[in-house]
């Protein structure tokens, strides 16, 4: 099943699916529990993030080629951070480059593919891992990289936070329509050029074992959201770098997914 | 005010205050909105933590002596991390050190001062910082040293969030009641020795300082929680170190909050 959230005409968000010239069957229930389609559609007043995050995990460098466009040995295991739950934007929302980034150009895309928690995780083997996925979205791991890297004493959870820095969407795609998570194109596109293109088989660490060993101890909670890493191509490892400016248009496109757009403007500086 | 949260004889979560005797009297309404008293009293089956976060976020290198005790210089800007919100843990619950840690003695307490925002704060000036204070509470900043610096590529995340390393109480303390968060003193004792003994004002980011820069360009959501930074004398720091293991008992005393107090147990190795 492919799950919107969105406004309806009264402007209360609400989860649907079904989505097409622009109505859709609104979902009744919760997605982490049971839910079932309405017996009617809805006017679509506008496409919302598809998830309230109850918490955002990201990944750093989960793939091969990306972890060498850093210079960065590969991992032993996964490199965690966080990005706070206010970050998380709609689909055709603005980035907006806050104005604490203005002085140093460093605002940059990452295309990743989300992991929705459906099931509270805690000590999952790998074999049951992919049991507590409700699904997958598209996600903009949106970086600051001065922020990630020199700002906060090397700490990425600043530089990964600010507001607008987590485009979500456009839809949640139900694990059963994905089975195999480990066989999806990415790519993500810069005012139409390509600039990053990968398969998801080019993980370092699976989207079971990514679930698998951060529930080891610590538990994810039924609506958390793992983004699982960029592969190669983010604006900071281009020669010349390239970062967002104002204008510019991110598209971050999965198989079985669509495509996820986001504009990028500019916060007057500080 | 000091607010608890607290089950009631049915196991249903309530806000409470007025707490004496083993019952208290209920909030009604919302603690980030208005609420106000009832007008009647009931028994507390059992403490909560004192607010349920919608986001951690953790300050590294806080204190002048602890940064010196680390060896690391003193922050120009605060070092900010975040805690899974799932490792939330009530007053008097044990501390579990989780089997992933098994095979290395890390597990460590840090005492720290925890401040609560009761109202969205995004751009706020250093003098409209404390208006978006709801109030303050003890924490133990609880962190597996091996997972916060070798772990996960030196991202503090992981470390700082199995489940129960995050002990939150006794109570919540109004900021009318605590105008000048500068002037508090904090003590942690381990199996009842003094290990911490710091005054607030030691702190290189105040409170105020902290919520006015972390809210630049990020929206600090009412119930987000900020864990101010621990002082000098975590265990790691001992000589010969000194982690926390099964029998012990922390606890994290404020002045004008009270006390935290939590056994520690260790989870079967994995």
């Amino acid at each position: 099943m492919k799950i919107i959230r969105f406004l309806d005409p009264r402007g209360k968000p609400r989860w649907g699916t079904d989505f097409k010239d622009g109505t859709a069957v609104p979902l009744a229930g919760s997605l982490y529990g049971s839910f079932r389609k309405e017996g009617y559609r809805l006017p679509v007043r506008r496409l919302l993030a598809p998830v309230v995050p109850k918490a955002i995990f990201g990944i750093g460098l989960n793939y091969r080629a990306h972890a060498g466009e850093t210079g960065r040995p590969l991992p032993e295991r996964p490199l965690v951070f966080m990005k706070n739950p206010a970050a998380v934007l709609d689909p055709g929302s603005p980035i907006v480059i806050p104005g604490i980034c203005a002085g140093r150009p460093q605002v940059d895309y990452e295309g990743e593919l989300a992991v929705v928690i459906g099931r509270d995780a805690r000590d999952v083997s790998l074999q049951e891992a992919l049991d507590h996925v409700l699904g997958y979205t598209a996600a903009n791991d949106v970086s600051a990289r001065w922020w990630q890297r020199e700002g906060s004493g090397g700490q990425f959870v600043r530089g990964k936070s600010f507001d607008t820095f987590c485009p979500l969407g456009p839809v949640l795609v139900t694990a059963d329509e994905i089975p195999d998570p480990r066989s999806l194109r990415l790519k993500t596109t810069l005012n139409g050029q390509v600039v990053q293109d990968a398969g998801t088989e080019d993980m370092i660490f699976s989207v079971a074992e990514l679930v698998a060993e951060l529930s080891r101890g610590m538990t994810l909670l039924a609506g958390t959201v793992i983004l699982t890493g960029t592969p190669a191509g983010v604006g900071a490892a281009r020669k010349p770098p390239r970062f967002l400016r104002a204008g510019d248009l991110v598209h971050v496109e999965i198989e079985k997914i669509g495509a996820l757009e986001n504009p990028v403007r500019q916060e007057r500086p500080e």
